[in-house]
């Protein structure tokens, strides 16, 4: 009932009776006690197409409950509160190159990320019920712990642990997941895949993720570490990956060897923050600057070489472009087609399209909020007090 | 009931009554209609731990129905028929090169091969319930129709009509898949990964094919073409593939270039049938021949760069290795497991056991008869006459 005033919008106690299937006086018993647990409100008129008295209609409380999606990425941390209508209540970003700090550094200032946000929610009457920390590598989520970031070069690291000791809270449910599995949620609970239920999603940040979502669900695959298209091979014996292995997608595709390649300096990257070389790029791309084009022309051929491979195994319904490829995808997208269809079996019925994510770079963030909130919309009796 | 029977050996009805907890009069009844369908007969004593009369039992019957597993590959055609117990009760193969045959002709020596079987079957007094065809390309299994099929120059080939015409049976159902789909599915129900949910398999023949199981699933995608290693892209300027791209996994770890690169001729593949330049290939590596060792690694190493891909993406909990490449299992496998491990994230919790298949060239064909008897195992009254 929840979830459907969450997907549907207002609407008043008969016509959720009539929607669900409940009679009127268990549904007036069941608003009653999402609205003692902050989650629905009363207000308004229902609007109606035919006369009579309007009822008074039962909404989403925005100003209830709210989840935490945090990030920790290679080149910025970020926090982002979100209410369950959706709706972004408060977020920060600090742009830092993080592999010039350890770990404890990092997360004591991720800890005072996340207690300003706390304290900025619980300040406007928000009731935080759970964050969600977006790392950039393969995450152990049961025990909330990061295995390896390649280009962190950390490895076994205790996310939520250590997220736990820097902040006041002792009860606040914590958990962890790979940015790009919950960036591809994120796109398809709000973002430019919610018509699709099978698709693959690739971002590019320093290092290039992935997530794979499969009937309308994350797949992990069986050992936990599925989506990792970064790291399929695209020159045998090619350059050097912080993975340890050599040719891998994101040795061509990260944004600093494209940012090389269009001849903007790598300091661009650690000290401008992760948006601005982007900017600086595409104003040249639109420019007609010829390093910037061919660079762009030659991410997108690596690019299309690697999802040639991933369409021929997974046979996706489209692929979504997310982090820097999306503000690029004018450049990226047809280049990537070109490789798809000289590379993928079957011609034009098995070749999906490319899409750019709209979300921006608060992908991530976004999905680890909603994933917090979706455990309340499936229980809502998580948030009784 | 009657895929108890299948799966865990004779029994009384009394155990069936037990195991089910279906009543004994419901336990007659279905077994009497069973018997009377030819699935089931009623045979010799239940061996019992105690003292007592001992009863009757009833059993899989091994002669009544059979389905035909049909194959069309590059190099070879093949027929088998597998009774509901498992048995093998005829086989037939044809090594051809069908690459310098028309399309007519290919289906008029298929027609040949399975009305030679259903011939035999019938003489043997079995009753025929299906047949599938296994292919070596992209298959339309809705219509029943061949999409693709790089290695023979095969488009659109409407497969289930074509072998219709060359069989005298009108109403025998007949359907078509990828045949490395079918062999996947055999080594999920019997043969080297019938202990594994999620895995990879790879096959090697003149075409390199692939299928994805999931959840005890075969896993098609959503277009319905996943599971295309073949067409990985190992080079991305690499030699020019059957398929029209460049750098397909194929045109290094498909037998021609194996062969070629151990110093035996291509002749021998198309003039000896599939199986005897393997073998050939196998005593000389044992011999220590250094261009057949040197060949075997230099293909399992492709090999592994693409599978460390599908592992990256997949995060399987093992994978099988098919074809060709189960008799040579033993040079590859360990260069295949190297390249994982240096190729795939997360360590050795992330790389999967690499295990060699033992079905043989059989495993599409058995797979294809299995998936008709499963359809009668779900549904029995699919045999009523």
């Amino acid at each position: 009932m929840l979830r459907q005033v969450v997907e549907r919008g207002p609407r008043s106690r008969a016509t959720i009776a009539q929607d669900t299937g409940l009679n009127k006086s268990t549904v007036s018993s069941l608003v009653s006690e999402l609205m003692e647990f902050g989650l629905l409100v009363e207000r308004g008129a229902e609007h109606r197409g035919t006369a009579g008295r309007p009822g008074l209609v039962v909404d989403v409380a925005r100003d209830g409950v709210i989840a935490l999606g945090l990030e920790v990425n290679v080149d910025y941390l970020g926090v982002q509160a979100t209410d369950l209508a959706g709706g972004s209540r408060y977020k920060a970003m600090e742009a830092v190159d993080n592999r010039g700090r350890g770990v404890d550094e990092v997360f004591e200032a991720l800890g005072a990320l996340t207690q300003g946000a706390l304290n900025e929610v619980q300040a406007q009457g928000l009731r935080p019920i759970g964050a969600t920390v977006a790392l950039p590598g393969l995450v152990d989520i049961r025990r909330g712990a990061l295995l390896v970031a390649p280009n962190l070069h950390w490895t076994d690291v205790p996310v939520v642990e250590l997220l736990r000791e820097h902040i006041d809270s002792t009860t606040l449910p914590i958990s962890a997941d790979n940015e790009a599995n919950l960036a591809a949620l994120a796109e398809l609970w709000e973002g430019a895949a919610t018509e699709y239920s099978d698709f693959v999603y690739v971002s590019g940040e320093i290092g290039v993720g992935g997530g794979i979502i499969l009937g309308g669900e994350l797949f992990r695959g069986y050992r936990g570490f599925g989506g990792e298209f970064g790291h399929t091979t695209v020159e045998v014996d090619g350059r050097p990956c912080a993975c340890g292995s050599r040719g891998c997608l994101e040795t061509r595709a990260g944004l600093e060897p494209l940012l090389a390649a269009a001849g903007l300096s790598a300091e661009a990257v650690t000290t401008r923050g992760a948006g601005k070389p982007v900017a600086e790029l595409r104003r040249r791309a639109e420019d007609g600057d010829t390093a910037a084009l061919a660079a762009l022309t030659e991410c997108g051929r690596w690019l299309g070489v690697a999802l040639g491979t991933v369409v021929n195994m997974l046979s996706p319904q489209a692929i979504i472009l997310g982090g820097y490829f999306a503000p690029t995808a004018e450049w990226l997208a047809p280049v990537i087609a070109s490789e798809l269809s000289a590379r993928v079996l079957g011609g034009n019925g098995a070749v999906p399209p490319v899409i750019a994510s709209r979300l921006g770079a608060e992908a991530a963030m976004r999905g680890a909020a909603a994933t917090q909130l979706r455990h309340v919309l499936a229980d809502p009796t998580l948030v009784a007090i």
